[in-house]
């Protein structure tokens, strides 16, 4: 009796999907991201890449809301991480939504990977820890709790549809992954820049919100690069308006809490404004009123910061009568990654605002 | 001796601030919808208007809160409402932080208004009664407190920069009420897709998710308009099939559960997607990731439902590394009500759907 051959259907299962749809548990028909939980079998489906952790890099905004419901206790931070793993599969904070993203060592490649990956390859995860499959073998013995940078030993699954980036050989491997975290902002940035220049006679004003911070230089040397006319570094403290100030990113360095939406549209206005491009890269709630009034008329925001609310820019912007084009900041333009490494090498002022964190 | 001239400053104060700054009481420097208490004088600054005001059209989400407090007592909830307006100067419900909208007739124009209204006109407002310093005087004697529609007499201030829209004369109170409601979602459809037709050779597959709902058929309706060179209409129901097929607004009609994320991708690509303009239009939380999957490369979605998440739009698109431009539907752009209504005359497709709903 021949034996039957495979269905259709079950060869595609076989396969895997790329966008992780195989290893949702519940609730079912879910992705990946809005899963509640994952799983984690170490053996491989044909198109998936097991990795093995070194590190993570836990979302800023996550770490901080531990950090604050624990109160800074670092053992209770870190058991809370151990839990959220352990319990989702995944690391995804159950209050901010976000993850992070990982290092680590290619340990496996199924043989229908389409993700060109070799073992041994040295690479960070630029999809989520939301929507990674994750294990944690070593308890997090190494992490103090007190830091976004967690040793960790233990593994993780990419799909056929997830980005890693090889780390380069010429950077550190912190500095790497700290470049990589944010690579997403810049590639937009420099893309909503490039565009508008392309369309008009002169480039615009672009001012960015946390300009001394990873995202905002990268940003902030992005929207040079990309044409813009004039660009604006946004900061709340003296010293860190100093700090971007020597770092030479910006046209003009100004002040202001950006939670404070007179306070902000005052500042980027007086600072050789309203933006044409207001890039928003700053992690605490409430910013939305600040960026739409410091953002000209047909102008555009992005909005790059997790505590960005959907429905206080929505609503905001329409009760300003403001006629503004808002992003939500897409982590993901292909070439991001390199991207941003070819901005943080061709500028000392990017590269050493990042040494400064490390 | 000579009087004085005034100084800049103070003929700055005296013109008023167009987001109406010089009505914040407490806490000073804020904006008029985050205030505490605004400033309710029936004197005009002489950018301002002042409106008679006939009706209060009580946000859904308030009316349901303050119903549910009050156990449905209509007196009670009365008697809540005119406490808020008295104590704050204006309707928002310090629980859901939610207002409304009003109907009236311009009382009193100032000189320097630049809102382009004439005394008499009967309007809607469009901002949000969060932000409108409001007095009512008939203690609202003509509401049994059981429906959101309130009828009351008082008046109301809009500032340099609110919206109001005139009423039409063709059309009932109800219905252009119902339209102006949703009047952002068309025309900011109709700007993307015809920026992207402008762009290219063919106009964009658009693909708008709830398509029989109110600004799901207006979002229709304006695609076809810009230019679209294929609009198909996602709908959850059999009946809302129907009844969308039946209105001959979109080429496609198609049934998905919108947050089924995969689903929604393979019903608009079946029917002709994936869409280079998706328009999420349906108030559930959930349809990020299937507005993105149904997208093309380089395709953008827009998104109007309040009950978008950022983090899930932002950190799905990544993980899906679908490089996807998101926008936050913002409710605000020039001319919006006059085209909506516009939309609404010439379609009787989009008329019937509305008058189904009054």
């Amino acid at each position: 009796m021949p034996t039957p051959s495979p269905s259709p259907e079950s060869t595609a299962a076989s396969l895997g999907d790329p966008t992780g749809l195989h290893r949702v548990l519940e609730p079912s028909g879910v992705l990946p991201q809005a899963a509640q939980r994952l799983d984690t079998r170490a053996e491989l489906w044909p198109d998936e890449v097991r990795i093995r952790v070194e590190r993570l890099n836990l979302d800023a905004a996550s770490f901080r809301q531990l950090e604050r419901t624990h109160h800074g206790d670092g053992d209770a931070v870190r058991a809370a991480v151990l839990d959220i793993v352990r319990t989702r599969g995944k690391m995804q904070n159950p209050e901010t939504g976000s993850g992070g993203m990982l290092v680590g060592r290619v340990e496996e490649v199924g043989e229908a990977s389409p993700l060109g990956l070799q073992v041994g390859d040295r690479v960070a995860t630029l999809v989520s820890l939301t929507l990674t499959p994750l294990v944690i073998e070593d308890g997090l013995e190494r992490w103090d709790g007190r830091s976004e940078q967690v040793p960790a030993d233990g593994y993780a699954i990419l799909f056929g549809r997830s980005i890693a980036a090889r780390i380069p050989d010429d950077l550190s491997t912190e500095l790497s992954l700290s470049v990589m975290d944010v690579c997403g902002a810049p590639a937009l940035t420099e893309r909503v820049v490039s565009d508008y220049a392309a369309r008009r006679e002169a480039g615009p004003v672009v001012a960015v919100i946390g300009g001394a911070g990873k995202s905002g230089s990268l940003s902030l040397a992005a929207a040079r690069q990309a044409g813009a006319a004039r660009t604006i570094g946004v900061v709340p403290t003296r010293q860190e308006a100093d700090l971007l100030s020597a770092a030479g990113l910006a046209d003009q360095v100004c002040l202001a809490d950006a939670r404070d939406p007179v306070a902000l549209g005052k500042a980027v206005t007086d600072a050789g404004g309203p933006a044409d491009v207001t890039v928003v890269c700053v992690d605490v709630p409430g910013c939305e009123g600040g960026a739409i009034l410091a953002t000209a008329e047909r102008g555009t925001v992005i909005f790059f910061s997790m505590a960005t609310s959907f429905s206080a820019a929505a609503l905001g912007a329409e009760g300003l009568a403001a006629d503004v084009t808002m992003l939500i900041g897409n982590g993901y333009t292909p070439g991001h990654a390199d991207y941003a490494m070819s901005l943080l090498r061709a500028h000392d002022g990017v590269r050493g605002l990042f040494e400064r964190r490390l």
